[in-house]
């Protein structure tokens, strides 16, 4: 691949004169994609011997992307425009037919529901390109797009009506208790098939050619899932084989050229983020070494800077390196309960999100057996700690599929309880942070008119209006206080008003030392809001 | 300092031939103090203009050490040797008087009480060079060695009984509350001094000139605790200065001089840690990009390697980076319940002391008041999380000073149960880690024939015998099982033997499916040992 881009250079500072006409969309949406469409030679390995790319420019603005062989003499260039306005490009190949083609486009206002991709806003938080902010809350389905057609359907269908605006995704199909299925497509040409003695059929591949089919599957899915506002946390490696496929054991050449293959394809997709792998230390026929290699060259080939992160089993990954846009832990315990997830948080200075801290369902294992409560409980405990968590769903319903694995139906408890929270983060003035870490556990602000204070399990008849003294609002100042229900999600409007008094230590207090009633039931949140 | 260091390589590849004998002690114990004292210039500026070094060499064997001026006209260079047998040096200068001087001694074997520098061991743990198992509990003064004789030798006498082997002091003079009083020492040469307004006595430093006095005392207290098998945890730089003496704000050319000149001081000095900074986030002169140079310039002026690391206020360093030996982390709420000390031991791949957590004591500062039983709870807590913490007390009575701040007496609750805990640690058969972190957050494991199981603060009447499946033992083996009262002191065989049976979960439990009684008491924990 380092040879490629290499090449590549060479390419574009010496072939700038021999230029030739090609045709593609004549407009394309601000973070929209045009695509380029070209025929080339179809013998010998075109993925392997083809190097084609193209440069695209406004003005002073240079992109250069890679092109990619989509089989039957076909090949593509896709580039995501990022400014409005003319774009020009030419392409550079090795391949004549493909080499100097050029072409404009026009790149115009992006339409209502495109906001463009998700980036990292105010080191622990994300914004959309055009500054509209974006709180993650996400599910996992790893195997989702591996599933018949009408499956596939239904978990769109019920995407629709969730509260997520994340899916956790592999590329390569998932070999797993309760995900056994051969999926649709394949990501490589197979070379061979023999039948086993247990039945099942045992392919071999040709690790050098890439299955379009399964590509193209793959991104109409993302596609699909990009109408729904919902990003593709895309996971390129997993561990989930086990010898079936041998899709976790290609070798280091070939890992390297599915990842050049995979991000001249996706990098276009403004919904796409790198997730490096899936618990990345279980996939034991990668050293840990390697994964600063793959990581680096998926930046490299990504002139968007899409999110990228690697998410771990038991061990963690280094992820304060600078290849990662944003923490991926696995660890439900930094959620399960007050003053654990900030820890975490506070040592990488990078979003921190919770991408598996167990699912709701009801499997013997005890990764797969939360409570709707936990469930939700771990999302309030991440959210206002200034952290995103990811929901996953592990029922095993006869006749049913489960959510986590192929996707279909969401049958628990937690995901109407997400949503609404979802709401009460998308109504706040800003991203949470603890307003004094390390102290207070439970008081979350977005700024000093705005606090969100989660009481958790415990129940308390009371609760002394109070709020620290760090982070906390000036004297004299007034609140509106409402009574959240996270469980029932109900939120009350108390007839009290918090009136602020300067503080004589580390808290504020009401200035009559008000106390509020409380209903005797866990999972209760206050919002207070400044009048 | 780097053109120092380039200096003195070229120095020894070009002055080989120029040879004179010197004198010095002709023997040194395996990792005690070898120190050459030569006479030399007084006038100029010796700290600056004279460059002196020498390479202690023993067959192939070459360390290359820094010596120092050390006031009226004296030279000094010190090695600790690492092994046992014939060493020979021969000095470099700049100087010729100093230039070129040889000699030899012989390492013998070590006394009993000398175990070598402390080193990591095991990733997570330390042992000292002579493999003896090291388990820091360590202590806080950090200005004990700038206090009046009589205090600094309470201090001593104080430590001589107390359980702790590691203590944090600073070099530099403390001014914070309680902590007022002029040093004997200063670390600089005097240039003029005048009255302020109130009273105190206001001075101006040479920077480019040591007080030579002040290391000798320093060195001293060094000793002394070295006599008592206390490591000193010695703080480089710290923020309690606010323009009193200005120590906070030599400057960078001053700073590296300073770190040469402690360096090529203490580095021969076998029980020194450094710690680069206490609170270095709060030592507003210096740039958090600063200290990566630093750091680099203490590890390389450094040829033993002692354990080095950096000390945060509210925001952390990076603690990843190669410089550190181990993490010194200030966080009392990783260190408060269950559960949270190990989310951060998880993801540095280093030791994790908690060398801040709060002090026990009746300050009004939140930091300052903890009870004896909540310190006592930290280093429980830390300790089943396979990390370490780090006693502090603030207790102010009148006419007493606070050990936190001048050293003198202790008269909290907590250390005799530092004690008590440690002679626990020091029976077991290794370091502990969490059996299954992340999922039992109380079973500590040192192999697969002991466990140590902390209750906390909450009261049970019985507990069932079980341990987890993960780093559990094999079916069929029988269990001691002890009761400890961590606040009482109190270790107590029980009648009952706990014997393990086959696993068919996550836990294991006694064939019989026994439980123990419980005194309604909190702070208990169970020690199981194979029988």
């Amino acid at each position: 691949m380092w040879l490629k881009t290499l090449y590549f250079a060479l390419l574009f500072l010496s072939l700038g004169q021999i230029a030739q006409r090609a045709y593609a969309q004549p407009q394309v949406e601000k973070w929209g994609r045009f695509e380029l469409t070209l025929k080339g030679p179809e013998s010998g390995n075109p993925f392997n011997d083809v190097l084609l790319a193209a440069e695209f420019s406004k003005g002073a603005e240079k992109v250069k992307v890679a092109g990619f062989y989509d089989g039957q003499g076909v090949y593509k260039v896709r580039f995501m425009p990022g400014s409005l306005g003319e774009w020009q490009y030419r392409t550079v190949s090795n391949t004549k037919s493909l080499n100097g083609k050029t072409g404009k486009f026009e790149c115009i206002v992006p339409s209502a529901d495109n906001h463009g991709p998700v980036q990292v806003a105010d080191t622990y938080h994300f914004k959309y390109a055009d500054g509209t902010r974006y709180y993650p809350f996400g599910t996992t389905a790893y195997a989702w797009t591996h599933q018949p057609e009408g499956l596939e359907e239904l978990t769109l269908t019920t995407l629709k009506s969730a509260p997520f605006n994340k899916i956790r995704m592999c590329v390569f199909p998932k070999y797993y208790a309760n995900v056994e299925n051969e999926p649709r497509y394949y990501p490589f040409e197979k070379k061979d098939s023999t039948a086993t003695p247990t039945g099942r059929v045992k392919f071999t591949w040709d690790f050098s050619r890439f299955n379009p089919a399964f590509f193209e599957h793959l991104e109409k899915r993302i596609d699909d899932l990009n109408k729904l506002g919902i990003e593709a946390d895309v996971i390129i490696f997993h561990p989930y084989d086990k010898g079936r496929w041998g899709f976790d054991s290609l070798g280091k050449e070939n890992d390297l050229n599915y990842i050049h293959y995979l991000t001249a394809r996706l990098s276009s997709f403004r919904n796409v983020w790198w997730s490096m792998a899936n618990e990345f230390d279980y996939i034991k026929t990668k050293p840990r070494e390697v994964w600063d290699v793959y990581s680096k060259a998926v930046v490299a080939a990504d002139p968007y800077h899409h999110l990228n992160s690697i998410h771990n089993g038991s061990v963690y990954y280094d992820n304060w390196k600078p290849e990662f846009s944003h923490v991926s832990i696995q660890n439900g315990s930094a959620v399960d309960g007050f003053g654990k997830a900030v820890l975490l948080k506070d040592v990488f200075f990078k979003p921190m999100l919770y991408d598996e801290v167990c699912y709701e369902g009801d499997l013997p294992q005890r990764w797969g057996h939360l409570s709707g409560e936990e469930m939700t409980e771990a999302f309030w405990q991440g959210t206002i700690a200034g952290t995103y968590v990811t929901h996953g769903e592990t029922y095993k319903n006869p006749g049913d599929t489960i959510f986590w694995a192929k996707g279909g139906r969401l049958v628990g408890k937690s995901p109407a309880r997400i949503g609404f929270l979802r709401k009460i983060m998308e109504n706040a003035p800003g991203p949470l942070e603890l307003a004094d870490p390390w102290k207070d556990n439970c008081t979350a602000t977005a700024n000093s008119s705005y606090y969100l204070i989660y009481l958790g399990k415990d129940m308390k008849p009371e609760w002394e209006l109070s709020l620290p003294n760090k982070a906390g609002p000036a004297p004299g100042k007034k609140f509106r206080i409402e009574l959240i229900d996270t469980w029932d999600m109900t939120i009350t409007v108390l007839p009290e008003v918090f009136e602020t008094q300067r503080a004589d230590g580390y808290r504020i207090f009401d200035k009559n030392r008000k106390s509020i009633r409380l209903p005797m039931k866990p999972y209760l949140a206050i919002r207070l809001t400044e009048i």
